[in-house]
Parts: structure tokens; sequence; C-alpha cells
């Protein structure tokens, strides 16, 4: 099988580099060649590759029937999508590892893949080098997945265990998250779990076999924790994670992104820094969790020549959605963790327990519906209260 | 595709229950149809099925062409060995759960396949419902697996978490994990770590890429425990389970399976009850954590539908083994806890650090080498002594 890569950055690089290790493992399945790598003008020279090898010109690979399969590792949201619908058109196979677009047009993408007989896969678009989204398809052909949990964000994952581990601020945590390359110049998808909430919004459209919106996801980062709220788990012996969660219960599901406490018993708790992982229950496998790098360049490209092998290997063509069943419906009752700051206060009869803080209020709530804490949160938010609330699991 | 399932125990029940309850959603694979089933003479009446779908006689089968599969769920070890050998001689795929006659035979059968153009398959062999063997093969592909760590036993870590948890002995624990279906009978097999050692062999064998033998394992199981050493490892906040280890250093490998010491930042900490686990590192992905349930009718018979849907789905034919490289080398160092009964010692200059155990002595060693601990440990046993060991990680 001849490819061509997309984009010739970190892993673009892992890829090739893993291609080329590999050479002669790959040969029975028929190997796999690079044959063009497209990069962008000024990166000709610098990219280290042959000048035979390289494009700048993506019509090229397209038009060269020879390439019957590119890998999208450009990391671009627009350009990223225009790549993969043209290769598909062009009956081209298509792996990438770009979450933002998947998560985008997951449906669309796939059911162009399917109308042209050839494969999309983007295992390495959720947990980077665990292998989540190949079992998940397995696992919802034969049971109905109930729920997954998922840590998607090595960047907050990073963050929140430092803090906990070192007993730094925020700010500080981020600052050499950012020095050491586990968070970006600009965090704001990271930390905002903008980036979680495509990753769950992935997941979940496998689990329910039909596709959810980015907006039928509730939404809180973790930029608004504070040195009292660590503290306060550090003495309990809790852990706070960024928890992707979906859920399904009777004819409802709900897809919620937000800190989450866990104690020594749940299954992701020992799942620390830049680490990912996803637990996911269904009704005939039980429960399943799997654990790995979320990111990096040999893990990454270690799963999009996953991809690429399972195309070299199969005879199926394209995984199909069906219609959308049930409703999308967040407003589950939940007990949660919430800190504020002196002089804001949340409605006396959502008080469990007040709970000891260095500073500010500290407030285990009664369960209550997440719309009503969320609303409250907002308000007080608006009148300038810093305000962290972690859902209890 | 028309299947046979022989044996309807527990596993071949959950397989014909997951193929009945999720047969509309196999049809894209084309269909996995029971075409018969095979049962012992006894069996006919009270097994519920068919009588038009099931037989006694295994040449029924072998000679029904339309039949291009067989799943092996007899749990018999000589005869399933010749169930499966005559399948794949007559191009039958296989998909077995019999993880014995699989340590045993691996490379026999895998390279009958092979021959036969045929598929061999045994995800429920090892890991129950987690998807184990699936992805140990792909990732064996890209890359170089330097180490496993497995926790392959319901049995042996429901006993161990069990007087954790409890304080019970491993007498009283036994009983009760009899009483509850979580240990057979004759328990010999899983709590001497046989059972592990098997799936051991089967994992080495993949990850190496040649056939490793059950005699190249060192092996110690669980049977010696007692109350002294569970509430010294309660005291240090120490798990023990017993793990299974492959070991690749520079040309060698080691086999073990022992009773082994882990803290809270292990990544099979949190493993416990009739929990499996297996963890692997290949160079290129880093960490990968499998977790999930080890055995049961149902997470066994999903594994067993997760194979046919393979051989449905796939073009690849077979495994192939390589040539042996390596040697096997189980003579590791490492730091071991040992506990005695009073009146027996070990020699003074291996002695790190006594413990202050309630009865008999307790040690922890420096590092020594596995087999002069083990031949010590051998000969203090034949003098009357009561020994515990279990390697520290």
């Amino acid at each position: 099988m001849k490819i061509a890569i997309l984009g010739f950055g970190t892993v673009g690089r892992g890829t090739y580099d893993i291609l080329q290790a590999r050479k002669e493992a790959l040969e029975d399945l028929g190997g796999i060649q690079v044959a063009k790598v497209l990069v962008l003008p000024k990166e000709v020279d610098r990219c280290g590759l042959d000048k035979d090898l390289v494009t700048t010109d993506y019509q090229e690979i397209l038009d060269n029937e020879e390439i019957s399969c590119v890998v999208e590792v450009t990391g671009a949201k627009a350009q990223g999508f225009v790549f993969m619908k043209e290769a598909l058109e062009r009956k081209k196979h298509v792996v990438t590892a770009n979450k933002a677009v998947v998560s985008l047009h997951l449906e669309e993408l796939t059911s162009l893949a399917k109308k042209n007989g050839v494969h999309f896969l983007y295992e390495a678009a959720v947990g980077g080098g665990i292998p989540v989204i190949s079992p998940l398809k397995a696992q919802a052909k034969l049971n109905k997945i109930d729920s997954i949990e998922g840590i998607f964000n090595g960047t907050c994952n990073y963050i929140l265990s430092n803090m906990l581990a070192k007993g730094w601020s925020y700010q500080e945590t981020l600052k050499k998250a950012q020095d050491l390359g586990f968070a970006e110049a600009d965090p704001t998808d990271d930390v905002e779990g903008l980036d979680t909430m495509r990753k769950l919004v992935i997941v979940s459209s496998l689990a329910l076999g039909f596709p959810v919106l980015e907006d039928q996801v509730a939404l809180e980062g973790i930029a608004k924790i504070q040195v009292r709220d660590i503290n306060y788990f550090k003495k309990k012996g809790l852990k706070v994670k960024l928890l992707a969660s979906f859920k399904r219960q009777e004819e409802a599901y709900s897809l919620l992104v937000e800190p989450a406490l866990m104690d020594l018993n749940h299954p992701l708790y020992g799942v620390d820094r830049e680490i990912n992982a996803l637990g996911l229950h269904g009704d005939f496998v039980g429960q399943l969790t799997f654990i790995g790098p979320g990111a990096g360049k040999y893990p990454t490209g270690n799963a999009i020549v996953c991809d690429l092998m399972e195309i070299a290997n199969s005879k199926e063509r394209a995984f199909a959605f069906g219609q959308a069943q049930g409703t999308s419906q967040n407003n589950i009752r939940a007990s949660y963790y919430v800190s504020l700051d002196q002089g804001y206060d949340l409605p006396e009869d959502w008080v469990l327990e007040r709970l000891d803080l260095e500073e500010g209020q500290g407030i285990l709530t009664k369960e209550v519906f997440r719309q009503d804490l969320v609303e409250k949160i907002g308000d007080l938010r608006e009148a300038g209260a810093g305000v962290f609330f972690a859902r209890i699991l």
C-alpha cells in the first residue's frame, strides 16, 4: 500500500519513523510505503526528507492513482477537513489524528468513506497511543455501552496531578507545564475542556451508533481551581481529574466534561500526570479500562500505523452510523464539591456539609440538579466570586 | 459465516446468547449463525437447545462443508487439542478459550492454521473479556515489547484482595471464594499459579514472536501466604498480587509468576478482587494497561464473538511465529519480602532489614539472585518451615 503523509510535524515524523523502523514486519501485510509527504513551501528544505518524497501540492497526491491512502496530520481545522474530504472523494482511505475535525465532521466523513468504499480511521484522535477507538467500535457492536469515563487531556491531568503533588498554584503549574512542553502557549483548548469535549463527542457517537453534537456537551474546565481546593482534596485522600462522562439512562443520554473527585476505589484514581485513560461499561463485557500515553510523537505515530495496518488487513470498508435515538439530557443530579470566595454562598437547602477550607467557603452539596448548580454558580461568578466545583463520583 | 460451538458450558452458552442477542448488528459482517452445538450424550436433553442444532458426533461437524469455523469451549485438554487440530486440518477457522491447550500447542496450532489458510484465534484464553491478545499482536508488530505484567487469575486476586480487606486467613478466604463460585473445588491450577503461567506463556510468545515453553517460567503460587504477611502489607500500604512478568533484557528474557508487592504508584495497584489486567511496554507506544473482567459467561463469550468478528472481517489468515532468539533467563536479581516461622532464618548477609511481624521472622532482603533465594527457601520448607515470599516492585 502506498500512502501520503499530510503534514510533517511531530506526529507526521513519528509515523514516518515507525514505518521505516518496522518496514520488514509490515511486509506480510503487503508493505506500507510512504510515497509522498505534503509540507508547506518553507518546510521543503528544512524537513530533512529526500526532495523526491516531498511535495507542496496536494493535487499531485490526489492525482496519484498509486497512493491509496492519506494520513492527515496537519493539525489544521478547516484545511484538514478539506484534505480529508477530497481524499475520500477520490476513493483514498483516510487516517487522521485531527480530533477537532473528527468531532465536527464524524458523520459526514464516515458516510463519504462508506459511499466511496474506503476507510476513514482516527485511532490517534482519542487517547493518543492507547488503542481505544478500535476496541470501542468492536464492543459497541456487541454491547449496549452504558457509560464511558475518560481522562482525555494530558495537559489538564498533568496540571491537576502536579498541583496535588507539589502544592503549586494553578498559574505556577501551568507555567511549568508550558516550560516542559506539556502545555501549549495558548492553553485555552486544553484547560477549558474543549479538547476533552471533542474526544467525548467522538467516543459517545461510536457508543451510541449515531453522531452527537459538540453543543450537547455540558462543559466546565479546570482554570478556576485554587490551592484551597487542592489542599482539601489532599487532606481527604481524593484526586481531582477533568473527566469526560457519557452515560446512558433509559431513552436519554448525558455528556459531561467537568472536574470530578474520586477516591482510591475508582478505576481511574491512579491515572496521573500526562497519562490518559478510557473506561467503558458494556452490558455483556462489563467494565473495561484502557490506560496509556495520550500524546507524543511515537505513541501517536504508533496509533496511526495501527490504523494503516487495519486498512491493509481488512475487508470492511466503513463504520456506519444509524439514526439518532434518545435525547441528550445533561441535567443529571449529583453531589458536588463547591468552593467559593468569602462573602458568597449557595442556597442553604443545597448544603449537605460545610467544609473546613483554609480560606473561603467549602461546601459539599446534597444531590442537586447540575443545571441549577451551574446557573447559580454563573450568577456568583458574574458577581465577582471565585468559584470552583467538581462532581463527586 | 456458519459456525459450530464445541461444548455448551458457561462460555459456550455466553457465546450463543450474545450471537442471538446481537444477530442484527452482525449482519453487516455477513452474519454469524450457529449451525451446530457439540454436547455430550447426557447433555442432549438438558442443554435446552433445539434437537436439530445439537449433535454428539464431532465427525458430523467436520464433514459439514458449510461450517467454516469451530468455537472450542470444551475446557478439555487432550480432547480440546484433538478437536482444534482436526478442524484446522479440514480448513475450518478455530476460536478457543482453552488456555491450557493454547499454552502447550501455540506454535503447532498456529502453523497448522497458516498452512491451511485459516485463522486460529484465542482472545478469550487470556484476560477473559479484556481485549489483550489482539492489541498485543498489533503492538508486537510495531514495537519491541520490553515487558509485560499481568494479573491473569481472578481466583488468586480475589483471595489476596479479600485477605487484605477482611483480615481472613488463606484457608478461610479460599473456602469463601469456593462458596461464591470464585474458586474451583480443586483450586490447585489457580492458587499454585499454573493458570497464570499458561497465560504468561501465551502473551510472552506473542511479544517475542517465537514460542516460549511452560518450563521456562519460574513459578511460585499464593498458597503459602499467612495472616502475618497480610497484616504487614496492610500496615505499609502495600498490596500483594500474583504477578506474571515477562521482561526482555539485551539478548535474554525472563518469565516469572510469583507474588509481588506494589505500592500506590504501580499501575496495577487498583486491580482488586476478580479483576484481571495486562500492562505492556513497547519502545514506540510506551506503557499501555488494560483492565477488566478476567472470566465470566458474558465477558468471555464477548471475547469469543470479537474473534469471530475478526475472522468475518479479515484478510489475514494467520499469525506467524519466527525463530527463537535470545535465551530464557529467570535468574533475575531483586529485593524480596520473606516471612519465616520462628527458628528459621536467611543468611545474615542477605538481610537488608528485619521487619516487625506479629509472629515469625520478617525480612526485607538486599538484591539477591532469585535462584539462590528460591533454593534456600526450598531447603527451609523441606526442613518444615512455613515460608512466604514476594518480590518487591
